[in-house]
């Protein structure tokens, strides 16, 4: 199965691991917890061009991530969502979000500047991702 | 099956139809072509309330719905997210962009104030959805 990262993505990310179908990513802005899951899957922009067994299945593991995201950020909401303007391979954002965070009650795209995470918390979530997903 | 449309939801949108899941509403923003389609279950919040046979299905007519956008609008992207931020009742946003719409590359939500369909445009694009989606 042939796969490349866009290079935004593999910029504003760091690596988490890989579920059945989707590539892992946490979002480089400790202002939410925020992942990205991106269909191992070459040329895929739209839904549509995944198949309905692969779109069973990218949302089966939106929601796996997205529940256990809620419950270990104790959030309000999960935001999720799949926009591609700016990057136009097809990926979902799952956003924790909490009342009374900076751009609440609206969306996280494009709002203001990522706050980059330092080395240790980076690697704590990480680590605690991936033994809550079994990455 | 019980089912309530949140007001909210209601008071922005129009009714177009139900597909086997799903209400489809038009919402009534004219800046660009947005619908919300709204499973009909009773106190759904977040994307794992669904079971999972029901998230296979809110994903299909997801992409259906945004398939048939997008080719209806020549849309450069579809945009689809579940937020939820304000209206708790799981929806799931499917608008068409255009690169150099007003938002772009920005997400819609949030953006400034809803232009209001006159009545013509309306039943017009109604009319051409429930065709299009046989509603």
């Amino acid at each position: 199965m042939s796969f490349s990262l866009d290079a935004r993505l593999s910029r504003d990310t760091d690596f988490v691991g890989d579920l059945p179908l989707c590539r892992v990513l946490l979002m480089n802005d400790s202002r939410w917890p925020w992942l990205i899951l991106v269909p191992r899957r070459e040329g895929l922009v739209e839904l549509a061009d995944l198949d309905a067994t692969d779109r069973a299945q990218l949302i089966e593991e939106a929601a796996q991530t997205a529940g256990w995201l809620k419950a270990q950020a104790n959030a309000d909401k999960i935001n999720v969502g799949a926009l591609g303007n700016v990057v136009r391979q097809l990926h979902v954002h799952v956003v924790a979000r909490h009342a009374g965070d900076p751009a609440w009650p609206g969306p996280v795209w494009g709002f203001g500047a990522a706050v980059p995470y330092n080395k240790d918390e980076a690697r704590d979530l990480i680590g605690a991702i991936r033994a809550a997903l079994r990455l």
